[in-house]
């Protein structure tokens, strides 16, 4: 069982919190116990999980990434989005959440996030939910 | 089958080997070939794999994410654990490890860390082993 | 279905392109639908996803690293590639990639990367493709 989903960011980085939609894709799968992959199949954006109560954290960690990794740095990569493979790279591709009662097993304070670092765009995700 | 496990640590940042406790869930589970899936429900500890013979990995490792990741560095996050968020984010919430012959297939020098960055607490590993 | 592969580097530092290889293991496998893992099992070295079109992109991944952890910079492990592990801890141990008709889903311009932090070596890389 396989999902597509699509994401659309308005700036240049954007973290975008879609817990509730892959909770829902959990949910119409019918699994019960098993393990829910979030899947981003681009290369200048990622997927992490944090606090998602307090929308600040996830600008700290933006902005932590922006001081990390700034843009235009004098990198090799010359489409002026070299900081984004970078901070993608990071943060993550793919996140794993154990799936119980047919529901995600997240932490209390727990969220998914999309990272975009290079919007705005048109962004797709995968889920995919493995019974077991 | 799923397991939850406690880890209580004793200091602000601190690095716990877990890799036996992992090791037992899988043993338990009688699962022979598969994946072990360990999460942390939380969003200011996280889990990676590296070197544990050495316990000054750990250490270098946890040194240098303070160095990148200053612990009140002007956050947005009003709870003074900003960093530990950051941190968490950038070390991952969950690992996976290949499971053959009922044990786990870490590398000769690979151990399994709880990575604590705002304790001392009472933590929660989630462990689940999938066969296939 | 468990396949291991062996990567030599040629460098200290280098990002190989696994993605071909990888391939063909899933291919191998007989698997349609499902999760391919791809687990690297040493401490100094890891494995990440991001664009393999334009070499300059890995080559900015490994020149960013090196500037955030740079080598000997006054670590308490010995052996003088302190560095390496914690570039290992950041870029990950492993990466799951689904699996559908056949072939992993990765998006266009995603290829899969050894990432070689302390070689030359000779290297094992894990692969594991869960039916589901």
């Amino acid at each position: 069982m396989m999902r597509e989903m699509e994401v659309r960011t308005s700036k240049r980085e954007e973290m975008v919190d879609v817990t509730r939609a892959v909770e829902e894709v959990v949910s119409s799968s019918g699994v019960k116990e098993g393990v829910c992959y979030i899947y981003v199949p681009h290369t200048t954006a990622g997927v992490f999980i944090n606090e998602h109560a307090d929308p600040s954290v996830a600008r700290d960690i933006r902005e932590t990434l922006a001081r990390l990794v700034p843009s235009g740095a004098g990198y090799r990569h010359l489409e002026g989005n070299a900081d984004a493979h970078i901070k993608a790279t990071l943060v993550g591709t793919s996140q794993a959440v154990l799936v119980r009662g047919g529901r995600l097993l997240l932490g209390t304070w727990q969220g998914i996030f999309f990272a975009e670092f290079d919007g705005p765009r048109r962004r797709k995700v995968l889920i995919k939910v493995l019974e077991g």
